[in-house]
């Protein structure tokens, strides 16, 4: 029954085991967007906000917020970049970045009880970050890898993750504050890798009895049809006992299987959510089935008020 | 490791605990089809033939043949329709009728090593079809309800399923022939009939280490976007342990999720069929990504040689 507990100023979004899953909007990253980086260095925020208003659109519970854009002042951009989103909307964010000059200026000026992506079970890393979390009243996600890297063996990943929610106890952390991401290894290379992150999802609910996230995306790589592997992935995982996911909202497809599977476990009372996301009428003309009931529902999806 | 082999005169499929998923296509069913059932009872079956190649052509595994029009001759038009259906197609048929007679027509007519839908756990029931099942060496679906009607317990549901498995095993029968359905209700009446059938899946998977079907498209009966519930239900219950499914292999939703189910599970080695599946080029100007994408698997899904 663990409940790691997020907020905004104003909004409480909750990740528990009795919850429904919590979506994390994944797109505020320039990661691999050579012209949101470009644009964010320049100090241009537009694609930010843009970016931001889209997923509070779709369905995104929490947003996460990365600026890591190399040579740039990245701390400074976080922050900057953590303001505006909380400007525009009241979802909790995630305060993403492997520099932790930068969590820390994004935790200084966030308000609420902020998500920091991410720790390592790196010695260095946890006596960097856990004392910023602590000291800032936030939770933070655990990576299962550590200094001799990501082990392929989930037992292994087992004991990297309970090192760190041990270790972060020890600085006044309660476990329900630490979210832990089991690694998602893409299947493509890695047959195994399904497998593996469901066993592993397993005994972190069960046996350390955490929350769970992941970046579900690199499941696919490198695989033709990314949503439908992504779905396959975010649906059996949230049976396996996975909580929550860093993902794209404005993917359709993925969405619908993250609804499909709260459905599935009792997480939608009455199916009321689903009902009310999927029910609209077809407009006149398109038919009663196939594509056109295909196209509905991504129309309703993009219908749907913010 | 439990593997269910059934065959037609010239192809065997395996339902089995380390195998592909196994879908079992619905269609030819004039429950609810009053065209079909006119036709079947008037003696024409040009759209049991019709439905047959297309379920071949789509993906099917398996195809089910049911003959339940009332008032008709069920064992002959049943018999005619299990003929008819082995001349088009080297697939493995479920031979489906509550009347007894008309699964003893259509197992006298079988070639090969047919799947009887199905037996239930009372008396009167087992006492008839399991001795036709020995008889013509098939393999059955055992439906866990019983005299009492249908549990909403499954620890109840698991007991008929085990009476069932013993009693097969009394006439000769081994429990690798026997495959349970754990019987899914409806998710808009009970929002506990997912979290119910997950635990009887893995119970029958893990304890009663049988192979397991059902009616996939119950779950979803009464709400909108039954394709969503359908794919989210099958994906989390294969992850569970559910080894087969009757079901519509038209609805490429479905196909899609049963095929990520097993990409997740490791039994596509190198996703090979996930790859030759959906890896088709784009024509050229539908752009790259969002719906044209979708369109662009369907019509790949629809264009597969039989």
């Amino acid at each position: 029954m663990t409940d790691t507990v997020l907020s905004s100023a104003t909004k409480e979004v909750v990740i528990g085991f009795d919850r429904p899953f919590v979506i994390i909007g994944e797109r505020i990253n320039p990661t691999g967007r050579k012209v949101l980086a470009a644009e964010m260095a320049a100090g241009d925020f537009s694609r930010v906000e843009a970016d931001a208003r889209a997923q509070v659109e779709a369905v995104a519970h929490m947003l996460d917020v990365n600026a890591g854009i190399p040579l740039a002042d990245e701390p400074a951009i976080l922050a900057r970049a953590v303001q505006l989103v909380q400007s525009i909307t009241d979802l909790p964010l995630a305060i993403d970045s492997s520099i932790v000059a930068a969590l820390a200026a994004g935790l200084a000026v966030y308000k609420g009880k902020a998500l920091v992506n991410s720790v390592t079970g790196e010695d260095e890393r946890l006596e960097a970050v856990l004392p910023l979390v602590k000291k800032y009243g936030a939770a933070v996600i655990a990576i299962s890898n550590d200094e001799t890297g990501i082990s392929e063996d989930p037992d292994v990943r087992f004991a990297v993750a309970k090192k760190i929610v041990e270790r972060a106890m020890d600085y006044g952390i309660p476990a329900s504050d630490v979210v832990v991401d089991p690694l998602v290894m893409p299947i493509g290379a890695i047959n195994r890798a399904g497998v593996q992150v469901m066993r592993l999802v397993h005994r972190l609910r069960t046996e350390l009895k955490v929350n769970t996230s992941c970046g579900a995306s690199n499941i696919s790589f490198g695989l033709p049809n990314r949503d439908g592997i992504n779905s396959a992935f975010l649906t059996m995982a949230i049976g396996a006992g996975l909580t929550s996911a860093i993902t794209n909202p404005l993917h359709v497809d993925v969405v619908r299987a993250c609804m499909g599977a709260d459905v599935m476990l009792g997480h939608d009372p009455d199916c009321a959510r689903w009902i009310k996301r999927f029910r609209e009428a077809p407009p006149p003309g398109t038919g009663a089935a196939g594509e056109a009931g295909r196209g509905r529902r991504e129309g309703g999806h993009r219908r749907r008020p913010a």
